[in-house]
């Protein structure tokens, strides 16, 4: 062993993310967080010995965060840091220190919609073209569009086998990151016309679809752009399901009705399908 | 030799940044695409034996996009896409098919600004909290905002010495993507409220400044949101510069007064600085 | 309603991150496996009007994933995903194709140690300078250094408040992303030897110390380069805890003796850290 | 305007990606380093006022860089930041402090090859499996593996259009990211063996080629994973183009025979092609 001590030193849970929904009636709000604990203190016996008992373990920080977002709301970020900080510094005489480092992801509301959401930025908007001799084709499309239900979603009635455990629902949280993508039926069409349409179409057949399904959804959003845009002879989208799971608050002693949840990375569910007009052209190479 | 073949194949230059700035008097449009090629045809006298008299480079590919843009506009990304297809195909004996796939990055006007723009999406709110039992301290903050002025920024009378090349300009794209943070001299104050303030604030300092450099540009975003908020007392900056090249394009008999761009991704200058009001409390841990 | 049809269409759950651990006495082998399975078949009744009679879960895909990887072990990729396909395929009446993609992460043996990995690739070597008319300060690092014990990890004895819920364990996987950067005494060093004599500690280090948390590890990872390399005077780590969750396979009658892992991405512990030699000098602005 | 001041602050240019190949006879060594500089001083002017006179701008300390590492090669990465640190304090008068970061990206060579390198890390396994009632089809790759030829490659004798300026070259570095999948003509294979003999194969071909195009050495590293896997019936490979331009030192007084190389990100060219055994069963679905 080297002669040498501990210098400055952290530790905590980095990038909880915390979904909170609140009510308003029938009016949702929505706040979304990425959480970043870290905290110091008298640490020179779990460095040193590897005695924890003056450890407060990330998972139980982890923890905090959604049960204080039950219990407090999220007013701000600011705020809502401020008491995460004061809660580990108050209460554990091993924490000197807290630091809480807070991401908001921004939400917009579609429309006039109660509770539907699209995520703020980050939307591109795409065009695939494929040219020989024998024929054009053009696909427009749009990608990187978030978007989020904080109600009228359910699943349930599926195939039990004997690996399944997922818990029936009758009201969750819907959300996915769009990519869709849709065939024009000819090389002349108003492009920067029906941009715009076609995303309107998709953001509201999203908002406007009670769902039984992510399919149902994805079909509702592929039917509404053939239906809004005559020129348009296909659709096909690509659906990740962003699971949201209500976090277990009960160890708490409180109740969660829908209104904290754990945004999930992976695994993830994914929905892909082609909504096609009848009598549709060939698709050829157009969507290589 | 095993007894093989060449299969499907095709070839290109992928990810061509574009940005094209159209005038129409003293209002300016912007078009942003990354623009990907791949074409296919007779090519198997390249792969088998390295002759490349039916290979049109990537290279050349990739100053077709920029000739074009400058040549014929940027009408959309499908119309654009038709355009270089269509050019492949139709000059170029060995091209039998062409694929051309873009994306657009969409942008906003800045308020009423006739040349400052603000990429749509991607901004996220950020609070950063630090508390002990001597002081508590609350930095707010955004970041992933990215902006753009397609005059008003020159850039001259910098050092040369024996490795300098670049020349000066009186007229240059200024882009940057924002990271701002802004710490408060109390931990109470009207957070939710002062959040947009600060974003307008440093947007509108960032349209309205006539730039001579992205430092000058720095402080004035800095300047500006102490200015706007009296209870924020340091504001720090970090400002990736955002290299927009003027394409030479007199190679193929086109002027280029600043109207097509190369978008550069790395290396990209960095320009880093806080603003700090008079009598600002001590900092302490604050920014760390 | 347009008129029109279900065009092709897959679902599935997609990146599932199974680490499957196996025993040869006390010499352990590790699988580290993204699994994404798509299935398709008769899926228009749910498209359609939103009935999931005949839709496995993704959710139940994912629980086969390790439900497979406990039972019938990781032979290879290729091995498992036939086995998936063959599964899905055969047991599901609705299901007519089955597409399974996988990623292997592929891991070495840390020197001779029964059960220390390090993750092939990414390793990147660091340097940072700081020079000014009064000191120069070089700090040299490593980035990107994945690496993991199968067992010899206890987390046991730490403080339990209201918001813990965390069991104890007396063996877990103990996986980390090493970025360590260390601080010579002088700017005059034989850098070309002391980076694979520090790498080299830093490994010995991990493998080697039968760890009670993560911190303890830090410090023995530190303590030990500073050992080897007596002109280094400080070191800093900073070890993201990349958990490893047991899976729960109990609904499925299968036990799981830490065989079978859920490698989680966020939220994750992070541990940060410095060791310092006694006498070290003072480290000005070199960490800055 | 407030009453303010300017608080820290540093600018620099960040990411400057440089390579530098030193030949020893026929032995070729490569550095490659991404270097970060970032300078501070007497930098109120140019914040203030714009006045640029104590500003040596980003790009020129990008010459610098590049410069330097011709003149005085790359002995290690903390030798060569201490270079750079020094000098920009030592020539500026205006630059009171600089901080050199760099990252070195690692390569080791390949087999006994004199100028073949591999990057270090990163490589990925895969494995890609179809099935149904009527078929099954494995599909086994790689991906993430860089790899270099510092020399034995030319390109020339290509198509000049109007809007061709590229240069012909016969002496390159050729670089690119592996990404391979080969299609098995069973569901029955060695799967463990043939994923080391296939990643070897791919390697020595790509090492063992003369180039005169990447699309030649595509398809020599295709017919060589063919010829030495008798099982497998087709291979296709996707091959970005790293590009590596040689940079213009003369300004500078410097001559550069391929020593000194700007690694370039975007855009790159990307050649995909398939290389298919004669008699190869159908692929159906394999590749989708």
């Amino acid at each position: 062993m080297s002669r040498s001590r501990l210098g400055p030193n952290r530790y905590g849970k980095a990038e909880t993310h915390v979904v909170r929904v609140t009510r308003d009636g029938d009016v949702h709000h929505v706040r979304d967080l990425t959480v970043s604990v870290a905290l110091s203190g008298a640490m020179e016996a779990v460095h040193l010995t590897g005695d924890n008992s003056s450890v407060l373990t990330t998972d139980t920080q982890k923890n905090t965060v959604f049960a204080f977002a039950r219990e407090h709301g999220i007013d701000s970020p600011e705020a809502f840091g401020l008491l995460l900080a004061r809660h580990f510094v108050g209460s554990q005489p091993s924490v000197h220190h807290a630091r809480v480092a807070i991401e908001e992801h921004l939400w917009d509301r579609i429309g006039a919609g109660r509770h539907s959401f699209v995520r703020r930025g980050g939307e591109t908007r795409t065009a695939l073209v494929h040219h020989d001799e024998q024929a054009t084709h053009v696909v427009s499309g749009i990608r990187d569009l978030v978007v989020l239900n904080s109600t009228d979603s359910e699943f349930w009635g599926y195939v039990k086998d004997e690996y399944t455990t997922l818990p029936e629902t009758r009201d969750r949280i819907l959300a996915t990151e769009v990519t869709a993508q849709w065939r024009h039926a000819s090389a002349e069409a108003d492009w920067e016309g029906s941009y715009p349409e076609a995303r309107r179409h998709l953001l509201d057949a999203f908002a406007g679809t009670y769902s039984l399904s992510l399919q149902q959804t994805l079909y509702a959003m592929g039917d509404r752009l053939l239906d809004g845009l005559p020129e348009v002879c296909e659709v096909r989208l690509s659906l990740p399901n962003r699971h949201h799971f209500a976090v277990d608050l009960e160890p708490f002693g409180l109740n969660n009705e829908n209104e904290v949840f754990y945004a999930a990375d992976r695994p993830y569910g994914l929905i892909e399908g082609a909504v096609v007009r009848d009598g549709a052209p060939d698709a050829g190479p157009a969507w290589s």
